[in-house]
């Protein structure tokens, strides 16, 4: 049952639901109104005297209305100019968005940054076909709060997979799922007390995030064989890429790995084993994880950043015994991060074998693009050298004679954007002369015209 | 084309496939012959000499081969007892899992602890639809690092929902979307500087979690009314729980709003707006948010825990714009964490309608189990008061003459769970004595069955 209420210079009509009751009906009515712009802001209202007599109910309902919106802050009431709509509050306009960091996302057919995989390929038939699956199993329970190290299920199939895949040594309960490498890497360097040491170069980010989780920071300079191990002292940890530097793409050399697993063990420090790109080698078969060899000495990470995409925001930590505890406790006892039924998708992946094929066609893909960049710099590019490319989704172009920033400028001339190596660097006027190329991160179809339009610029 | 290679004693046979040479081959064969198991750890291999006449290859690719895995580490090589397989690692086991908070995971039948919904309501139908129709529009480059903020499409979407919801004053650029509410608080937290007062009773992670961020945390008793706005004075920042305070249930009078906004306007404080459970409102429509009121003083938060389910972790904040920049600065440029398919998938639930008609159902069923209750409890706890029960997932249950302690004992003897209200207390032997019954935890088939013992427990 309605009523209609009208007021002359108003042209308002207001339903007025009387099944709550009077006055609930009445603040409803006029709650809506204002809420919908019906009554503007600075509107005077009738006074209550009239307002009752309109409606044919008690004034002091309308009193107590009028009272409870003022309250509320929808109306104001002064002594001369009577009950109004408020003024409506409105946020000052927000600065503008920074972007999200520009190497990071596909810029068009001519990007060749490095750090994204063929975006094309998501699997989304397999995504959406594990979505139905995990569905219709889940428990209503699995809805609640979940396991802040990750489903069960998912660091059971991870200790699983990283054994085979990668020869990590390890077991569900060493396993911490986290949402991408940089959560990870936050809450090791949480975990971790005293200096870290990370690769130089490396994507500067990294070290950046250690210190401002209060953490000390050196930076280690890296050659063709990797990291060089000697130079570490007395830091608590190094944060390294083994298999595949970034942005070098050396792989650690195996004197090397012992080298630094016998400073691990020396000096008690661990290992931050980065392995963002390890499924993706192809010359042979794959380096395994450095962590299979010290599963005590060095803390295992990786991501589906680079087999799958980015923007699913899962990473995972295979973590030595010891670092366990401070691990779930810098992720506080109930901070879940990843989506469980996300968590329950990948570990369907994985146990099916749809991940396993999934990286076999990138792999194939991926190595015929690597060899078509090889080639076409052979051909083109007398006196040029590609480095890196046993692995992974990038290789540095070296051209002798050249400076990087005579590189970038004919490059971005036409259109074509690749990363500098000084900008990985601590210090970039130290970086050698070089460009970064992700050979991973155009379309299929805009791969080729990309890989010309940079020989094109550098011939 | 491969070779069988056999050694008596040794039970072994390589497949040596030499399509990529024989080293390699035979680096293979080894390498995988010890990661399966085959070669155990200790296992002694032939000398170079002999394996090199048996398999009918150089001398000098065997010793090539063993020296390679054993700077790998598979193979340990020394004077006298010639190359042997290495030992194994194997990591120690690891500490028991801390189990997750108890009283966020439900634990059968008889569970009536606050804080989670009804989980045998998700809607999986919809999740499925969502996610179909969104792997089917999602461009390829939205598979990249996404906007550390949130999708751009899910913060538009959640400003207009909030703005029609709950009467929060926002736009898309003042929208961070997190990954849980411990999430958005740990963020709002790093964002201010100085003292943060918390509600006492309150959930104790949440200002240990402000603790553990390094800030100072004071604690601000609530009465009848809500938080004593009055007991305020120089923190920085007062986060509280307006529309139905956790865990007592209360609304935050009109009054109260006015001396809270008041504060935060005279001293440049701000409030966080904690509305956890503000869509659930049974008897008169709900109150609007406090951040409608005011949005450059109020930072407004909101989950989907309550509304749909914990495990997707994913929540919101509605910022005021000079709050903007330094949670911007918290999140670090590439912290994205919650995954762009669930993003779009929560857009388009709230955009069609399927959140509304889903929370329509919820509230339909939550207020028949907080009526189910109300009776019960006249019916057969004569004397007992239940409060908090105007909106919410909880109502707070008071018999007089007893102790917390007394009413928990008689209720795990019956295998009743509940949360007695001094948990949540500064000092719990100041709080009164009543237990918190989380009447949306059990599933509806076992509802009935969980008061009834209830209430057979305490009469």
């Amino acid at each position: 049952m309605t009523d209609q209420w009208a007021r002359s210079g108003l042209d308002l009509h207001l339903d007025l639901d009387r099944a709550h009751g009077l006055r609930t009906g009445l603040e409803r009515a006029l709650r809506e109104a204002i809420r919908s712009g019906q009554l503007a802001p600075g509107q005077a209202l009738p006074s209550s005297r009239v307002l009752a007599r309109q409606l044919g109910i008690a004034r002091g309902t309308v009193t107590q209305v009028y009272e409870q919106l003022t309250a509320e802050g929808h109306l104001t009431s002064r002594p001369r100019s009577g009950v109004r709509v408020a003024p409506r509050p409105r946020p000052s306009s927000a600065p503008a968005l920074t972007p999200a960091a520009p190497f990071r996302t596909p810029a068009g057919g001519f990007d060749l940054r490095p750090g994204l995989p063929d975006l094309s390929m998501f699997p989304r038939r397999q995504w959406l076909a594990a979505t139905r699956d995990v569905l219709k199993e889940i428990p209503d329970t699995a809805f609640a709060y979940g396991d802040p190290t990750g489903h069960a299920t998912l660091r059971t199939t991870l200790a699983e997979y990283l054994g085979r895949s990668r020869g990590v040594v390890t077991t569900p309960e060493h396993i911490v799922v986290c949402a991408g490498y940089t959560h990870a890497l936050r809450l090791i360097s949480q975990a971790l007390d005293g200096t870290i040491a990370f690769e130089d170069p490396t994507l500067q980010d990294y070290p950046a995030l250690a210190e401002r989780v209060g953490r000390e920071v050196t930076r280690i300079p890296v050659d063709d064989d990797g990291l060089i191990a000697a130079a570490l002292t007395g830091e608590a940890a190094a944060v390294l890429t083994p298999a595949h530097q970034f942005p070098l793409g050396v792989t650690l050399a195996p004197a090397r790995r012992r080298e630094l697993l016998d400073w691990a063990r020396r000096t008690g420090a661990v290992v931050v084993e980065d392995d963002y790109d390890g499924e993706f080698r192809y010359d042979r078969q794959p380096v395994g994880a450095l962590q299979g060899l010290a599963p005590e000495q060095v803390v295992y990470t990786g991501t589906v950043s680079k087999t799958i995409a980015p923007a699913l925001r899962i990473a995972w930590i295979a973590a030595p015994t010891r670092l366990v505890p401070a691990l779930r406790a810098a992720l506080a006892y109930d901070e879940a991060y990843v989506n469980v039924i996300d968590q329950l998708i990948l570990a369907r992946l994985i146990g099916r074998g749809d991940l396993d094929r999934h990286l076999r066609r990138c792999r194939g893909r991926y190595r015929a693009r690597r060899d078509h960049l090889g080639r076409a710099v052979t051909a083109r590019l007398p006196g040029a050298r590609l480095t890196g490319i046993a692995a992974g989704l990038h290789a540095v172009l070296h051209v002798p004679g050249a400076t990087e920033a005579g590189l970038l400028d004919r490059l971005t001339r036409r259109g074509v954007v690749v990363d500098g190596l000084s900008r990985f660097y601590a210090e970039p006027r130290a970086a050698p002369p070089g460009v970064v190329i992700g050979y991973a991160t155009p379309p299929q179809h805009a791969y080729a015209g990309a890989v010309n339009e940079l020989l094109a610029a550098l011939a």
